[in-house]
């Protein structure tokens, strides 16, 4: 029952996009940003694109829901270093009437560094798994329809796309 | 071509477990552990097994070996909370030449609050593939006669568990 | 106005110590501990030193008192690597009615790696300074008692310490 | 022989600014940024100042040095929140042959949320102090400079200007 979506792997399959510089403090003693640090950048990609849709999270923890995470997958194909500037690829790519998926592509100098895939629940203030409101259902069939117009297919095995 | 393990969901399943207490500093806003803090639990967990086994990850790094992270997934089943003690099974669930696999189940207060699996390349302080030293393969081995002592079937790189 | 306090540098001055293992996850690319990850092994330490005196912060907090901190101050002296094990010591330096400091010793493999100290304020859910409460104030004086029958003077907000 | 240095508290007394959006994952149970998050947000604006006068970090990196933080001291004024977007003013404050101190004050919503001071000791590759070299020592005059020119007076009992 995990999460099956394969992320596109073109940055013309995903609607937005937010760059992030990587910090000398996300960095390990391998000299590499550490594994654990992607995880930050894609939180922050799906921030600013929900911003960039008018929708910005803030407005929807203030409504007293919180998407929270209940899976992630991250697929580490390159190293990012320090001061690279990654390009965090981002699209809704599947929604029921309570949770989402979100898919990622990160590039960086015009190379592939990792795919991801992260699911959220909305849950209330006090964690308890709560409705999707109406706006954020509206928002998953905007993504949805924009996701559509770039002819990117949804894919895997337990994918439940909203329309 | 990712990961498809399924994580043994009984602690029974795991030779080795680690106890971590959750820092203040790893929770956010929304009053729980941030998901991806979940991951240096991880890699706490795997230096502590290794150094269990008397292969301290010092000593492979010594050698000029690192255990890049390729892949990781996590499932959050129950939030952890601050002071919370998490208990951190891990097996090592698959092997290559080159490649590894491990698996975790997170307990605490009782209760399964998450699973993961990551997967590690071996590498040389470049960061360039390289195989697998004598003494990590024997590990491997090592770990799956662990494993198997204990029922448990380690899985292959595409398969689903068998259970 | 900032704090002055000198952290005592011997370990025989501090009430209590915890020790914590390096984790990858807190190194950089220059292959030390990352500065900032010094901040939470103080916390930690803050945290289980409370807890050793019956008066841990998970029950002030849920008191609806949190000691924010206010103000930091680390000097380091030599770096930490990973797996290294860090011993942090750490004890009451002064308190007011509505604020204390805490000094620390870290040392590790016999040496002293950093010294440091933090002021906190106490405060309500909303964030507001609030009075520090009886119970609080009394583990003030225990502390202070503790320190002054190891001979060590507790000093005033912006005193320099008397040694 | 601490850091005595006393932060401007005017942003015109900084010749440089760097912007950064609160995460969502800087944040802890209390609702605002962990103290801990403001280290890596002052270094980030060390970096940016680098480049911004095109002495990027990276080429000092690469020439073999690395400015080790010896020294962090931050006074927290108001709580920061996910995102909020924080100013982050920098200027070079001190320096000497072998090491350097930088001042922060951190405005946001037209308010001042934080001030800092770092010290930081040249070092190789090995982490030995080494000696600054030409350009950085040319650069700590530039930054002198610029910073007489706005009429800002180093302050502090231990300071040691580069003049």
């Amino acid at each position: 029952m995990r999460i099956q979506t394969e992320p596109p792997t073109s940055p013309a399959d995903y609607p937005f996009s937010h760059s992030i510089r990587v910090r000398f403090a996300e960095t390990d003693a391998m000299g590499i940003v550490h594994h654990a640090a992607y995880l930050p950048y894609l939180e922050a990609a799906r921030v600013e694109y929900l911003r960039a849709i008018d929708r910005p999270y803030t407005v929807l923890r203030e409504s007293g829901i919180d998407l929270a995470v209940i899976e992630a997958h991250v697929r580490y194909i390159r190293p990012l270093r320090f001061d690279d500037v990654v390009e965090v690829h981002v699209v809704m790519s599947a929604s029921t009437r309570a949770s989402l998926q979100m898919s990622y592509l990160l590039t960086a100098n015009g190379q592939r560094v990792a795919t991801a895939v992260t699911a959220h629940a909305c849950v209330d203030p006090e964690g308890r798994p709560t409705r999707m409101p109406t706006w954020l259902a509206a928002l998953s069939v905007l993504s949805d329809e924009q996701v559509s117009s770039r002819s990117v297919r949804p894919v895997g095995d337990n994918q439940q796309s909203a329309s």
